[in-house]
């Protein structure tokens, strides 16, 4: 495995930031389900940059055009593969990255793994910009999972030290999923935007950058999906998401709060709502033992602060062999948080097709 | 996958709680290696119940038999089965839990999964027994990478709200790791010790559970390991490490308190130390964009509460179809994180030999 | 993957010919199904040697001993384990083999890659006592598949140069099915099993050994299985079938008969059958652009002589370095053909489960 | 798996005949190898058809673009993305096609599969086609083979029933290796050229097709590469092999006439050549135990005649549900034999990336 992801849906993600493009095959879609296109290129405007001064000014069209895989908007049940061409490529801000490694990033390590042959122009293969083909390859699987009752969204829940509210993981709101799913700037409390804004705008005046979490909730996948220890729903999502650059951390349910918690205050009760089983809580985020309950899952993920800073950094020079420091500059986000959500719904959404 | 994982060196696990056996296969182990069966058994022994208040007081003999891949305690490269035989097992503790799902663990939802036909006996393949095998498959791998310089301690982070130090993750101290390595009880700074059974104590006492955290440190691996993407190192110990029972939640480095930095505190800058690039803080845990960059890996682990207490429940009856109440008897720790420990060292050494 | 096969039920096969043990981890398997276990044994029954004059007379009483994934006989969804203890070991039979390689064995390219150290008593995990851990693998796929209507038989095509009659492949005998899947000399035509015998009478008596083919059906499998490309179905049968020690060859259908057919000829004509579409004859064996047609999978291997003989032959010894002479002694089948009939029964038994 | 194949160097390959495109996702490349794309091309077009009347008119260019992976004709390590647009595409041949299916093709098995919304213009995912991304990848792949030695080439064994010499497996003519690598009807004895075109040609005037067999060489492979049992080189490269359209069946060695021989005359005695150990025949084809044994890997394959033929065949009508008449228009090879010489090669250099 590596830019490969998947067993029933299987993610196929390629392309370098300034290379000729980027793209992505999903093998084991199902046939003749519908796609609207339209849905989809609204899910990757979402994740594209340029639209405020929380992300960077580089703009890019996005367009992914299909190559196979659809006939007439309804999938065939072949390898789906788009492409997104690169254009507004400006490599000559990257020059003097490679002599000397941008602290926080792939550039060094990379470095040593491919023997310097990678391609360094905008991360290369690191780039944040090969989350496109994520956003795609999700947007194609969330409107199947739609059509079986599945919805997915997911919020900013901090920047900095500002908060968002959390989702009620027991009672979902459905038109609280939909506002969140064409949200650019995704919050369930909207009136915390004003201050995680104002904390990204500091960081971006003094030459810096922030983190942020965000929280993924995923609702109507009945109870008795996954697979025991290594196929628990937990392993499956984290791998996938953990292939999303900047994810440090992340966390079912409760996740690192249950530490603190006593087994009968974690425990979620189950008690008969009508025919069905429910919980009266939902700590363990809708999976136990690695298996659905039928409640949501839910998730939380830490986003680190975008490493390149135009703040003056120590760092090697690797071909002088000396220290050295370095100001990173180009088109950079100082905060990758806002962006970040729908490539985690996306990463979501392709795990579910897999756990179903 | 499911009992599965690995592509280099892949472990089956294979058991039920109270059935004839438990076991795994380790299918792609090199030939050659000379194995410590001691040391395998120091480190099974770690995770045996029966020590202490914190624990179960069930006592299992737990002496895996090798059954291929070794010939005169080396390694031949053919598939490795050991066999651990089921002894001291208290079926009638079980027998009410066939009705009433146990809050907090997967009965409910691989009742639904399994259509009741799955063996629900002490959780069966869901127990936490079944980290036996993970155990022995660890001891074997640690061994061969210790001979590769490589070197995996963990320790107790927290229980409830009682807190150990935490890794020197830029400068690690060897004789630290020994000594993790050999403690049933494993803590960097020893006094907290008391604090900690004092919390499970009381926990026991109010027939109820604690949970805790599990910080794990692997030093040795060379810059310039892992793949880009799904293939990342962050992605690969999670998915092995979301297969031990009671894991809720995982970062790497300084995980979700990265969210809180500025960039300019995260990003870790580089410098020669002589030859070689080092970093001057640790706080990606060793990763930059999924590869290894040379320093010690670093990661924690949330564990839950034990969800089996004697305290009354609210849960349902499958059968009767009505509400109900459950306590929970038989032979449970308060407090599994002490034996988390050994398994998520184990589970660490076997990512780390698929890794490489 | 190595000695591990399957994505949906996977088998991992352990062991060595002369260890401890031999046996088989089978996970995946679906929950709630009954198995007879004397059906198991007595397909394990047609492997096992030491029968008559063809097969070698080594006795093993080769009863699996099944660890977990069975309650009460009936499967549990949690994986299946099954061993096999090794008792009647003759390993000083082997002593000289260590420096000087059988002709046609896996001795030489073993030895180069495991450096020396893999188990070579017996052939170590190459030796064709892996293949009973498979037969009982495939005699639990079987039975599942039975309950959906799927038989599966195979008998021995040719001995030398002397041939049994093939398959009806388009209107397939289910009393024939079931005459051939208890017998352990399994001929349509029971007429020739005197000259085959002869044949392998004749090699034996001159410290020889024959090869021959083996012809297997799979009936009742709907047509729309498989997948395209490289998951085709003929794929993934060869892919297990080659897992079977001495199997050099496979064709599906007509296999290379159809080589020098014209395109009217080879092809299979549609027709209706009531409702149902069948084709008129059956060349492609079953499956069209690696997709099961409706029709039965038809396939044949060839399996190359028992390459231990007790004749002289040329080798080297790699001790000393020079060539030199070997007469394999110890108990070998003179022809494995008749034992390998269940053996690959039950490998498309493990392939079909995969396929649905 | 299904149109994704390979573990160490994964090939993903997408499109459909008559779509935007067709290409393939490399996944695994090794950094820091120079390619030669001129000698890519030359492969492809060894491939393309239109050159000649084996083959059908069709005309493309085939040039595929190259949009990630490369920088300055180096691999940088990550995913090379190659992409062929379709053109000269001429869907009207097929529209009778979608109500009866060809005899001998995917259609009906697709049909059922994929619910009738599988694109059926030329064949879709199934076309031949689609052989052309495997060339391509193979054209990578065996450039850095040569870089270690190793050689792989292809020939027309047969057509219908005219044979061409086989290849020397035990002293291999490398010059014969070179030129038939740049041929496009690749003959060991030229001199069978025009029989094997008389027997196409006669073929092609009776509205009907021919099959054939392929014979492959690699020489310069190590011993000691391969998996046992499932993880063999004859599996691995049978698994791939039967990804291609058209061929029933593949031998490794001898194949199936070593069914008809005694063991001491199929088993390769070993010998000394100076220092190194070598086999006097070459029987197995350079697998013993599914393990290389140093000497060339070669096996035969069986290719069906095309069953697109212009002749009448009986099919039915799935929309009237009644039997119907069939005769197959369109751009046809008569004989996909000589163009299915390059795309053998291709997988055989795939698989040997994946074993090495």
């Amino acid at each position: 495995m590596s830019s490969t992801w998947g067993e029933k849906v299987k993610i196929s993600i390629f392309g370098e930031s300034h290379g000729n493009g980027i793209g992505v095959v999903i093998d084991g879609l199902p046939s003749g389900y519908k796609i609207d296109i339209d849905k989809v290129l609204c899910q990757m405007a979402r994740r594209a940059p340029g639209k405020d001064k929380t992300a960077t000014p580089r703009k890019e069209s996005d367009t992914p055009k299909i190559l196979s895989g659809m006939l007439s908007d309804t999938t065939t049940g072949a390898p789906l593969c788009a492409v997104i061409q690169n254009t507004n490529t400006k490599s000559g801000d990257y020059n003097g990255l490679l002599d000397c490694p941008r602290p926080g990033h792939s550039d060094y390590p990379a470095f040593v793994k491919y023997g310097g042959f990678n391609d360094i122009r905008g991360g290369g293969h690191f780039s944040g910009r090969l989350t496109a083909p994520i956003v795609f390859a999700g947007a194609i699987c969330r409107q199947i999972l739609e059509s079986k009752g599945i919805s997915i969204a997911a919020h900013i829940s901090s920047i900095a030290d500002v908060y968002d509210d959390e989702f009620d993981s027991v009672n979902t709101d459905l038109s609280l999923i939909k506002r969140l799913n064409n949200s650019s700037f995704a919050l369930i409390n909207e009136s915390v935007e004003l201050k995680m804004r104002e904390a990204v705008e500091e960081a971006r005046m003094s030459l810096d950058s922030v983190g942020g979490t965000v929280e993924c909730i995923i609702t109507g996948v009945q109870a008795g999906f996954g697979e025991p220890m290594f196929g628990g729903v937990e392993g499956v999502i984290s791998s996938i998401i953990f292939g999303i650059p900047a994810v440090k951390g992340i966390e079912f349910g409760k996740g690192f709060e249950l530490t603190k918690m006593r087994g009968s205050q974690s425990n979620d009760s189950f008690c008969y709502n009508g025919e069905n089983v429910v919980t009266k809580t939902n700590n363990c985020g809708g999976i136990l033992g690695g298996i659905t309950n039928g409640m949501p899952i839910v998730f939380k993920t830490a986003i680190k602060p975008t490493p390149s800073i135009a703040k003056e950094q120590d760092t090697v020079n690797l071909v002088t062999k000396e220290n050295a420091r370095l100001s990173v500059h180009g088109r950079h986000d100082p905060c990758i948080v806002p962006r970040a959500v729908p490539v985690i719904e996306a990463a979501a959404a392709v795990a579910i097709m897999n756990i179903l």
